[in-house]
């Protein structure tokens, strides 16, 4: 059994991780902690969880985490930063999910995140934890650094074409839409139900730091710095990521989904879909499935469909799958179970 | 040309003003107060008001409102009070949309609004707005109290019975079902579309404010004091109410449906649904419309149906009809068209 | 393992028996039919369930179902009653999800479902499944009816007053909402999302099927006839029941809670909650649990609040449930897992 | 006052014809069409319009539409190419909401809608009836063809740089999010709510009708043959069109925002934003509005953001705003209103 902890419970990726747990037969989450919650039990502020997890928030960790095996931080940006090295230190593996390891340069980190990196000597050391990418990095990481929900969508959807080399350096489009449980669970005006339902929109279409993480990765996998323009719209839900990925790529027509087929045939959580296919968000809802279909549009030219939960695959299902490789357990272990419909 | 002020413009009611005034042949609004948004565009809050309205928010209001027609108040209950003595003595009439003077008995306001009432003296001069009751009382009235959008829908929905004398003096049950805009355009996390869709929730259930208003008119009219359950529940969107109310009545079989025909035949906002309907929310939305169906399901008992849209007919609109008998206008002035649908 | 067949399984019902299916440790789906997709994968017509379920739907069983240990009829009213009589005489145990074997009195089910039933000799063997109140019945029925949806979350709120014979003679409301899958995957304008989203209306308010057989069980029980207005209203959702109960008692003020508390101690999936609560019905969905709420309104009267979902513990979920009991399995087998929220 | 019938009066373009009939002061609706509903009350079919519209369908106009100033046809494609030519003959003017005059080339029509045009010799005098680019042909228009819904987005997103010239000869990528709505109102399983609710999919990848209109009609303005890749995607609600548009351009850095407000600055129907907005579906909701933003990404590239409502500036607000101007009325008559939110 794996002793467990989660720094910042209240908010929706720390909701997904304890439901993930309680199917989780060698998980067994130890503490949570909330500032505002400190004292209340969890199932207060998780109805569905009643029954299911009888933890009371605290305000820390007890002995600050030591004695753990590992400590998830699900706490919003530059949080994490401040605590992990502590933790590292005493020999607890770290998994984050928030954004403070996924950037390799700390001042870029500085520039998108507005405020310096205060451990940028564990940039380094923190894998990028994309489990389809990294791979058997992720059995010996001490730190893992969870992709962003937009990032994760978009990478599993460029991957096979980036590492194959088939690539073109010309101008991507990563046109993505997200329900708003993306943006957390805060009491902010734009996401009530009256204002988001019957509504999409974009937003930050000029910039959002989304961008340079994707950037970030594809290239590094490209063999060329990608140039790629990455829009997130809010749509009418509350859960569930499509991203529509426009590329370029350099290879002979009609080979692309034979070569998706096989770049993911090892991946138990990535069902490239039978061609002409389109994937649906809701088949995808509470599991930690990715669907991708892949379809040439024009010669050379390629349109990229990838649905995830992303609360799930795009949060804290990737997180606990990262775990189970980190462990070395089944990569499945916990998160086997299908989506409900409707 | 009506002018008027609103006082508190930045929530749902407010707004629904604003968009009724664009379509309205005779009123013009001079001025809109709020606090937070002081100097800010309208329609930077309202992005639908963007062409339709060029005013922007202010302090107070110009002269105290002195000088204006009419003056309504948007705001949550206990501002009203306070401003509403010195606009009546300056001999401007107030239409004022919370509840500070729905209740006719300032202690039974006290202790379900938890302050004391400071404008007690002007209750009795108060006339209780629902135009279909009211009558000529608007003609004259200096001041208006809008009803409650959940009183609204269950009076119209009792009045036929109650007026006549045919309600008996036996447990009612009003069973109530809202879209989340009737709790107003705050930022609480139990409205948030994560939170709100995919679930319907009952609340107050053991006493809501709504219920002494209810009981209050109801029993005003029904010449004994009506013994009413009322129990409000949130539905998964926007707008609209839909009341279900239980009642026994004395009369012979099958006259209600006559009964509740020629009680409205007068009435511009009150569609009776042939016998045998069930009313729907969208048919109403955006309109101030109620539509009503009466169903005797088992000998001397009685189920009526009544929809509104809880922001119009229910709150804003419903101002308005008010207003245009204050003012001698048609009553339908500015509230003609019909819903959008889908 | 136990071996099961579905028959008639393109609808919600019989999805989400394959999805629970999925993952129940002792329960293997061998066969499903359909007439319209004979032929078919199942994952076509469940995108959800790729990966999850590799059948193809069969015209009809093979060996008409001999072998089999459990057959589920997931098909509409009308059907089980022809194809039940031969696999019970067969050995094979039968759990029916349909109207068919759920009403006592053949000509009551004639009257209601507007056919003669063509197997009424079974009518006496069926057992009502309702594990809460069949219990040990269960365990060597050979043929149970499935409640419907409405039932089980109206009975689920009144057993606890009806057993301990505290319900007065006296009208009984039962008003419910549910969510559009209750009306099945059937192709009808008003079941579109453009008809049926932002919007709330009752339906057969003068007579609908489930309310005869809310009053034969309730009536059972309680040791006199109940009378019992049951009113059903479509929710702009997918899924999930909310009953909201309004009785009469005769007991000591204040008790309810206790003994609602004690009423269910043992039932794994009925969750009484704490005194003064609103249950939810996203808190429960996807899963086989009702959760209930007593608020004593006035003496001697009142509100029980209970939610279900209507495809989980509405039919599917208590099939399986049936089924776990029938055959000597853990009650909870395959149903544990929480809600996924938001 | 304008005599007008409609032809196929039970969809959702039919009935926005009736409702925004229903506000205009020199439109009046003499007749409507249908086949299925013959004999019905308009208002049965749509609850919306009780007390706006008293009506019935008919199967045929009357007199076979001589005697009207114009008809509209709100029918299917394939219906209004075999009636327009005898209206047209007898002087009546006709506005076909339908693709069968939309393209210019009979073959191409042949070869996307998968029958002959049977009245090509009427394409060349058709009116690609787009108001803020067709102006004053309009005016003496006999046959108008209303641009289909996703074209009206995409080609006010790009005329601005194509007109003048100032659009690139290189990939445009049309990135396109709709309620359903716009797939009519027809009895289709993937359009239920049950199925469309918290789901958003793409569909038509490798090709769509409204493609080649979109190419046709950039095309004729650019000066070049346009590259337009168009991906339309099914969003959970009912009404709203977002396109995003990706672009390149040839012109100084800056002065696009300049560019498209002096492009629309006559357009009483389209609002360009001011710079970094993002414009929002549910503002246009029931309107005849476009409101279009202009983000320049990168150097030389560009995203457009437009929304409109897809059932009135994308079908049934359109073809009024065409009549407008065929007939001089002002061209905002009967469009003049704000949206309701929320």
């Amino acid at each position: 059994m794996i002793k467990a902890a989660i720094v910042g419970g209240t908010g929706y990726t720390g909701g997904e991780l304890l439901r993930l747990a309680a199917g989780h037969p060698q998980l067994s989450i130890q503490a949570v902690t909330s500032r505002q919650a400190a004292g209340t039990a969890v199932a207060e502020w998780f109805p569905h969880l009643r029954g299911h997890c009888d933890l009371s928030f605290v305000e820390t960790l007890p002995e600050d985490g030591r004695g753990m095996d590992v400590v998830f931080f699900a706490t919003p940006h530059g949080t994490a930063m401040h605590q992990v090295p502590a933790l590292l230190d005493a020999g607890v593996r770290v998994i984050d999910l928030s954004a403070d390891f996924r950037l390799r340069d700390a001042e870029v980190f500085a520039q998108w995140y507005g405020q310096p990196h205060v451990a940028a000597e564990w940039l380094g050391e923190a894998v990028y934890g994309l489990p389809e990418v990294a791979g058997d990095a992720l059995a010996s990481a001490r730190l893992v650094a969870c992709p962003g929900c937009y990032p994760t969508a978009v990478q599993l959807a460029l991957m096979p074409l980036a590492q194959a080399g088939h690539l073109v350096d010309a101008p991507i489009i990563a046109d993505c839409k997200s329900g708003v449980s993306g943006a957390g669970r805060s009491a902010k005006i734009p996401l009530l139900l009256a204002e988001a339902t019957e509504n999409v929109k974009a937003y930050g279409v000029t910039g959002h730091r989304h961008n340079v993480e994707i950037e970030q990765e594809v290239s590094r996998h490209a063999g060329h710095a990608a140039d790629i323009t990455f829009t997130p719209h809010l749509m009418p839900m509350a859960r569930g990521i499509h991203a529509t990925v426009y590329a370029s790529f350099e290879a002979p027509t009609g080979m692309l989904q034979a070569l998706y087929e096989a770049h993911y045939a090892q991946a138990p959580f990535v069902d490239v879909l039978p061609a002409g296919s389109h994937p649906e968000t809701r088949s995808v809802r509470g599991t930690n499935i990715c669907r991708v279909a892949v379809h040439e549009t024009r010669p050379g030219r390629v349109t990229v469909l990838s649905v995830i939960d992303n609360l799930v695959k795009g949060a804290s299902g990737q997180a606990i799958q990262a775990m189970n490789l980190m462990f070395g357990l089944d990569e499945s272990a916990g998160l086997a179970l299908p989506a409900a419909l409707p």
